[in-house]
């Protein structure tokens, strides 16, 4: 088998790239074979948060080759009794993760066809028994490794359990009514300071909104009106002036909102989370 | 043909690596073709900021094989009409790019050969049709990768342009006269907090400055006086005291200004642009 | 020599990715040898920081494949006299380095075989010369690559010299007693703001702690008292409520100090270094 037969392993943690934790990590991956690829998915997942692991997981693994194996380590609950798991989804791709919320975007969107519990009798690095806080490494790394060089298969994993018990967040879905959607800001764009609905442009447009329009856009806090303007809805952030903002289409086919090279998260004090709705109409 | 026969893709951005984007652009050119090699150039490009891309561009890619394809994203104008482009150097090497300015410094050190408009309707990832604002992801990667793998040539990109239809930004020149040499800080060394010059060693040289030469500086910014001081000029930081400013001859052979472990941006406030004059005097 | 006969190289610098000086170090490694492959170990070691550098190859190194070559770049004596080298080390990896401290913990837990100063006659990148500040790219990544790809052995490095000339820095042992366990803090784990003491889990064990025991644990900085209160010392945070502080065994199976999804550091100000010293008694 050569390299090229062997999967692509992915990583997205919340270690950052600070210290020696990443390296050690893929060094396990490199010592279980030489021949495995290794990419960064990012490591700079906000601490703890499950669902932003499970976000992102959604926005990156469908663009990587099938049979790509992606490992998630956002942890909180390493070494207590929360299950480590490996995931075989609908469409074709495996995710190494903790049982905690991670697969719930992926659960929804993709499907998971099974998943497995890992067992740490084999699938665990032996040199590093008596350390209970790095599973990335000792874990769920090494357990990628060993399933991406075919030394063990998905059987190999450990035993399978149902679906439906993987833990997952919910998902609040966007109410569309003609010339009105409501929805609530699921997620971020940390860099850019974007705010992405959970909106499908294809809701937007059958509700009646059109590139072009002006749309009456309020966001409310845990029900407190935070912002309330008329916005342009165009393709791209060159639209609108810069310090303006907008809404557009994002890289998820969600409706989302920035400034032009500007931080909406920023300017106007915006977050995301289930308390974060917002609320369109036709101007 | 190899892996090693295709040219390695090198990606520089302005995504940070905070979140999914960067991965997902990286699975685009891993689904084109498993075999390409690809490696971070920085995703850290100050938001917008062509003239830094342009900057990033001359520090770091002719230290790459002849062949590599540099794919540079900072984008502000993205989904809107200026051009995206795949230029070839006259030193042998790719950049797919907006044509922001972005080739500025690579045009004016190294030349460009030819550059051809990436044409949308056969070099786009058809699955995002719709996406209008992820260039780096639907087309520049896309087509970094298709022309990496052979699957298109140069002539496949699309349609040639005229060299001299590139978008650039001014560049400013020294004034070099014995004794005295005046130029601009025209980059900093964000980590480090050193300012880089426009001035090249040789031209110091030749106005008479040499290693161990106390040298007179005045900095100002927008022709206010900011700092002026006798400054020493030698090989390396360690010739000068620990927190003390020192001029030296930096990556690119041209006069930089550093404070020995320490930040110069910081300890005297002083930052980079055409605004940014600085005037090298003997003591 | 097929790519996988040829040593993987791994970097860590103070460099950050923020700007294009990793990737011109990049450059000149895959031009030197197209098929070597690279991974990034962390660039954001503390600036000039050699102890943080010498713990991070501890922490990593021996997790990588027998025969691998990390370069470490903190180099605050650049183009000084310092001594660039590359060490052996009787576990079986090379480091190539500036002689500052960095092979500290190295030499002491897996000792150094042989270390060798690099003649800069030979392995030198030549088209560079004249720059005396970037001997990550032009020295250590450069000759760390011909190493690699077997142009040089490590006869070819350059002239052993006295394995006891190696720079080192102080390392404190921990006083181990029945009931009784002093040490210092040596080392953070910056993202979690975790504090990793110089106490092996052995000796901790040894003197009589064991998982689930409440241990009094005193803090001193500079001989003045910051922290004083009975801790749970267990296998992972998940034992402790959220918010509170917590003992562990650390990757390194070493004594640690958390607060439960929050930064020890950040919450009680404690940092590390031979002035914060630790105490642990029964309660």
């Amino acid at each position: 088998m050569g390299m090229f037969d062997k999967p692509i392993l992915v990583f997205q943690t919340d270690f950052t790239y600070k210290e020696g934790a990443v390296s050690a990590m893929y060094g396990v991956v490199k010592t279980v074979d030489r021949e495995l690829e290794i990419f960064d998915g990012t490591h700079e997942i906000p601490q703890y948060d499950t669902w932003s692991a499970s976000y992102r997981l959604l926005q990156s693994l469908p663009f990587w080759p099938k049979g790509t194996i992606y490992v998630s380590v956002v942890d909180p609950g390493v070494g207590t009794s929360r299950r480590a798991c490996v995931a075989k989804t609908k469409n074709g791709y495996y995710v190494v993760t903790p049982d905690n919320g991670a697969l719930t975007h992926i659960k929804k969107e993709f499907g998971i066809e099974e998943v497995r519990e890992i067992d740490e009798t084999v699938n665990r690095l032996q040199t590093t028994r008596g350390v209970a806080i790095f599973h990335g490494r000792d874990l769920f790394g090494y357990t990628a490794a060993r399933l991406a060089s075919g030394i063990i298969d998905f059987e190999g994993v450990g035993p399978a359990y149902p679906v439906d018990e993987i833990v997952t967040h919910p998902i609040k879905e966007p109410v569309v009514e003609p010339n009105r959607v409501r929805g609530i800001f699921e997620i971020d764009d940390p860099n850019f300071g974007n705010l992405w609905s959970n909106i499908p442009l294809a809701d937007f447009n059958r509700a009646g909104f059109c590139y072009g329009d002006m749309v009456r856009t309020k966001v409310c806090h845990s029900g407190e009106l935070v912002f309330d303007r008329s916005v342009l809805f165009h393709q791209s952030f060159g639209f609108a002036q810069k310090g303006e903002p907008m809404l557009y289409n994002n890289e998820m086919m969600r409706i989302a909102m920035a400034v032009t090279q500007g931080s909406m998260a920023q300017q106007y004090g915006i977050g995301f989370g289930a308390d974060w709705t917002v609320e369109f109409t036709k101007d």
